[in-house]
């Protein structure tokens, strides 16, 4: 019998992480001589329906990717034999196992509002390290960027109520649990029922009991009690199991006995009972007892209680937040913009029918009006001299971390920092307006030369602009 | 400066990935002396909207965990440390030490098509152990079996085409990557561009250009002609970087002086593209010559492209099924369904507002008729004699996985199977119909009976069902 796979990603299998055709291309890079600098960078097309602003997440594990990255006997030995690469010579097999990443990568602080078309990421390296990496950067910075950009909704949505994500059942596998659990701390949330987030990264967590407690014991008054004698200080009652007014019941009589910390309303109309529950609790002068609301939660129903008077304290948000339900995918992609030859920056693009972007290194200059608000980004070259804050900042040099990475509270911070400069129309949960993103004068001039050349070129005949 | 973080998931922090109130019921059990068997089922409450089936994936990630769940030193310690634990006496943390799951799991096999309410895991252990696991067997469970169903409606779709797993940069993280290309695989994709599923899994690896090779040239003539030579057996051409039929001519001329695998389109009109380019490779002979499409394809997309009658191959898809898009959460949840009590099986459930489940350990009978197709399933206690096939079958014994584990082919087929006995109606992409599931009387009269038992006890008056 053999044993079961855990199909984990570790430092050791990091360069199979990848999609397939970044090895074939590596592989033909390297064949035809074609390993010269180039630079790719990592952006949004347009903005996701529904969105106004993203949070930038990722750097991090981004950052550990390019550092560890490298390629192991068996992996490589694995490539070796498989039949696409059954005429590549041994020269790119011993290649790989000298691989290690050696590039320059810009990069927007994690936490830092972005939009369509800004990089968030600028890679510069040697044409096959900076293909090879694609799939994972885009993985990574992908997934965390929705998902703090949708806890941010959700953190909004709460205006000064706490939200704790409590989504690791729901999230796309273990891993994608821990990661959620990190983007929506940097999103605002101010805690997660995620254990290990807890652990390697300090976010607090919480947590007391499931339904499955309650039904444990014989009577819910049972339940309760017996939990109460083990955390006489962080108890949180769940109140829904049977009847959720008895149940207020009987926490309002622990309350008055000994000392309550708060109770949770996990089903029904969350208006209503919470309405019910704060009442019981505060004729028996237990104000201070706080009520928690979770159960298919979202920043739309959120608001809705808020609006309506619900006196909840704090929201536990899952499936919907973690898994960013309404929109659960962010299309980042990777372009080359630039490549080197012999000393020369040339600037690469494309053209076909839908799918056109900017040439070049690009910065993003975000521009603040008097009051400190966001007025404007232009997107331009990477040394115009345009004024206001350049977003993009060095991460790595010659494949070394050249950034103190910062700790996820200060990530956190930097996000609400961010949100609070952004105009206020963009922070409805429905809104239309868009942040304007111009594009600079020198890099829609070049954009327009770059692409005149191209067509020139495939006319087929070689020329260059 | 620190290192950066990864936030793997490995053997040795699995105890971690969870959510913190199973610890803290862990803690209380133990202090309360409630350590006695008991069962959970894990199952989905109702079918998402736009499903009909669902296929069960994810039980070899599962009894992986299972299997290698335990606490090490420095994370009891970190537990020990937090302010929740602060009046859990020693005696838990000494027992976390020497934790190790010793239940037994009954599992529906992985491939098989399953329905709203039927347990897809059925868990028998003490009480603490088969309430630590619950997050990570959701969140395993819950992906898989999401992503698996999805991919069988693209496959569905496509007919007697070949779909293949595109999807790693939009995944939720690095591991939802591989973990998704592992259920799309299941759900009857042909092949993958996740390198480590490759690797792992032997799935079929699929892959040649972006169109950054294209970009990298001066010229598309000249980046086609140099990926053959290195790949002259299986080169496929995308095409779509600047005019697709143009370089569909270019396509077809290396095809005529060499022999070509295949060309991909990615973008523009696939319907109009994928028809002008097949004429282009017709009128040159190259019937042989395959197209492949590609580009925010779903299962509508290419059941309309086929429809219309495009003359493509082969479908890359990505983001809509590695996230399940239209659906990217699988409601999946893990309920207390009996308690042994002084050699006393004890039914639970809960009947909170909108919630109730069904008590007591089931069994899940699938029933045919002559023609071989399922007809109905019914939902029954463990020991009924219902006829039919009783799906969930002993997976682990006292913590030992009993079931020679199959290759992962071998669980595609048995995907494909369940889904040519499933009804044809049912596998219609848009369909109103439901598989019936019924419950045996003998369930039935159990719920009626726990339920009166426990509105008795929670008046609350202690009294025993």
């Amino acid at each position: 019998m053999r044993e079961p796979k855990p199909l984990y990603v570790k430092d050791e299998n990091l360069c199979l992480v990848t999609d397939f055709y970044q090895l074939t291309m590596a592989a033909g890079y390297f064949q035809n001589d074609m390993n010269r600098p180039a630079t790719f960078e990592l952006f949004v097309r347009k903005m996701p329906e529904n969105r106004s602003f993203l949070l930038a997440a990722g750097l991090e594990q981004a950052l550990h990717y390019l550092r560890h990255l490298h390629f192991s006997k068996e992996y490589i030995d694995f490539l070796r034999h498989h039949p696409s690469f059954k005429y590549v010579k041994g020269g790119f097999f011993k290649y790989l196992k000298d691989f290690r990443f050696s590039g320059d990568v810009y990069a927007i602080p994690e936490g830092t509002a972005v939009f369509a078309e800004e990089p968030i990421l600028r890679i510069t390296a040697p044409m096959i390290e900076t293909q090879l990496v694609e799939t994972f950067l885009l993985a990574t910075i992908n997934f965390q960027t929705l998902i703090a950009s949708k806890a941010a909704r959700v953190v909004l949505a709460a205006r000064d109520r706490e939200v704790t994500d409590f989504g690791s059942r729901r999230a796309h596998g273990p891993q994608a649990a821990v990661l959620a659990a990190r983007a929506c701390f940097i999103g605002g949330c101010t805690s997660t029922s995620n254990v290990l987030a807890g652990y390697e990264l300090g976010i607090p967590v919480l947590g007391t009991m499931a339904h499955s407690w309650v039904m444990a014991f014989d009577s819910e008054e049972e339940a309760f009690r017996r939990f109460y004698n083990v955390f006489p200080e962080s108890t949180a009652l769940l109140i829904d199991t049977y009847d959720t007014l008895k149940a207020a019941g009987l926490a309002r009589d622990i309350g008055l006995a000994d000392k309550l910390l708060a109770v949770r309303i996990d089903s029904g109309d969350l208006l209503k009972l919470s309405k019910g529950v704060r009442r019981i609790l505060d004729e028996a002068g237990l104000k201070y007892v706080k009520i928690m609301a979770s159960g298919d939660l979202n920043e739309d129903r959120v608001a809705e209680l808020l609006d309506k008077g619900a006196p909840i304290d704090l929201f536990g948000v899952g499936t919907e937040m973690v898994t960013s339900k309404d929109q659960p995918a962010l299309g980042g992609i990777y372009k080359l913009v630039e490549q080197e030859w012999h000393g020369r920056a040339i600037p690469k693009m494309k053209f076909s029918e839908d799918k056109v972007f900017y040439p070049a290194k690009k910065q993003v200059y975000r521009l603040f009006n008097e009051r400190g608000e966001c007025k404007e980004d232009v997107i331009g070259l990477e040394d115009e001299d345009i004024g206001g804050v350049a977003l993009l900042e060095p991460a790595m040099k010659e494949g070394r971390i050249c950034i103190d990475l910062p700790d996820i509270k200060d990530i956190r911070k930097r996000a609400l920092e961010s949100l609070v400069h952004l105009p206020q129309g963009l922070k409805a949960l429905k809104t239309t307006e868009m942040y304007p993103v111009n594009k600079s004068q020198r890099l829609e001039e070049l954009k327009k030369h770059t692409e005149e050349g191209l067509r020139e070129a495939n006319k087929p005949a070689l020329k260059r602009p």
